[in-house]
């Protein structure tokens, strides 16, 4: 079932005026299905590793199942134009994810209207709990090890990566993807898989912070995450209604702190800082 | 109706090892809806702005119409919790969308197992025409130029940009967006409700090239994308397959070409080069 998470292309490159026949490492990109109880949820492009902890973490991140104990197996076929992940749930989350379907399949096709569409894509965040307290270095040296773990962005220069750190700044999961959002559902399925509590370190993105990935973070339970590049102001938004730490510009020995300063260390002794800001 | 596209977000900045208040420009990111006939086709997060163009460029590459002729008009209103884009379709072709829909709307949520997802997902493409040859520098310094004008992307670093560029490397349209592809199907709908021609210049792209970013090209009609940074595997196949001319990796005087360079002047002078590579 395997299949190769990079390959070799050929190219011509343009360089000094001139042209010469080069090759490149790329990034392989395959369908995935997602299907749940032998319907699907939703199919996405991803890098063809780790696909259980994708599934598992996508069904946790959309509210499929509340915990890995609610889903019986996941089964990964090759099906040739893609590999098809199939969840299947215990008989109980069964029946109430049946009588649940209707609005979560919402946004897309089901005869909804705009509106009531919107209403279903704006759905409220849990508030995550107290978490972990850091030292700044945590993140900054925590984000430099992971860049050096990188192994097939600095191949292809192509993909995201996401990872969990501890509140040391040590390294628990690497996982690269060529989508941000596959990279950090497979962060969110091994730590469930293996018991392991999100809010006992925080969450590292290669990329920039959207609304999705805050999401992500608040629906795991991890109360801080930390990103290479910048955030939108809606991403912003939601990490401060969450109770989200959102930390962005990660670069080399700097950070911004855009919501709840309170888990960093040192942060809330700025005049005028407070965690609300 | 008009939202702005970014705003100021207060921070505290780590650097030098202290904390200091800080700004920076965020750009905003909005949940749009997009809806054929009354019923919502796709959700999504975007920059809100142009979204005429948006609603037309996606119904068009998404295949709902095959002209703008097929619209009767594009209702954009503002509905608090995001922007609703209603598309309404004129009679002859309402018709055949509702005999279409079942389909379109198969990927998610539909009662569809993920083997008949995939194959609704991968769908077979256009193969383009002949389009127009170029001068390297005419992808070199229209992207330089392009750059140049990315005033969002220079203010906030979180925003990708799409833009078309005529034969001669001058900048016809530039968009930028949270969402790269909401950044092209700008573009697309852009061209397509001005009646110009895609095949008559080429597209550009401040991103990495996934395989949609190759669809949304051919579907077009298109046959050359020029990208800043690296494609996927898939990305290759798909752009060979289509006939477009897959040019990535540019930087500076550089760039890097991986499907059908015959549109390139120059690039068949290489010893054992064909347009088949």
């Amino acid at each position: 079932m395997a299949r190769p998470i990079s390959g070799e292309a050929t190219s011509l490159v343009f360089r000094g005026g001139r042209f010469a026949a080069g090759t490149r490492r790329v990034p392989a990109e395959v369908a995935v299905a997602i299907s749940v109880n032998g319907s699907t949820h939703a199919v996405m492009m991803a890098t063809p590793d780790h696909l259980e902890d994708l599934a598992l973490g996508l069904a946790l991140s959309e509210r499929i199942v509340a915990t890995p104990g609610e889903i019986e197996r996941i089964d990964v076929e090759d099906a040739e134009l893609g590999l098809d992940c199939r969840i299947w749930l215990t008989p109980e989350r069964a029946a109430s994810y049946v009588a649940r379907r209707r609005q979560m399949t919402g946004p897309v096709g089901c005869g909804l209207c705009g509106v009531e569409s919107l209403e279903l894509a704006s759905r409220t965040l849990p508030l995550v709990g107290a978490g972990v307290t850091l030292r700044p270095e945590a993140i900054t040296e925590g984000l430099q090890a992971m860049a050096r773990r990188q192994d097939l962005g600095r191949e292809t220069r192509a993909v995201h990566a996401a990872g969990f750190l501890d509140a040391g700044g040590t390294l628990v999961v690497l996982r690269e993807d060529v989508g941000r959002h596959n990279a950090l559902d497979k962060v969110a399925g091994h730590l469930a898989a293996r018991g392991l509590d999100p809010a006992a370190g925080f969450l590292a993105m290669t990329s920039r912070v959207s609304v999705e990935l805050i999401q992500k973070a608040a629906v795991m339970g991890c109360g801080l995450i930390a990103a290479v590049s910048a955030p939108t102001g809606l991403a912003i938004e939601a990490a401060r209604g969450a109770g989200v730490t959102l930390v962005a510009v990660v670069r080399g020995d700097e950070f911004e702190i855009f919501t709840h300063p309170r888990r960093i260390a040192g942060a809330l002794d700025v005049e005028g800082a407070s965690d609300a800001a």
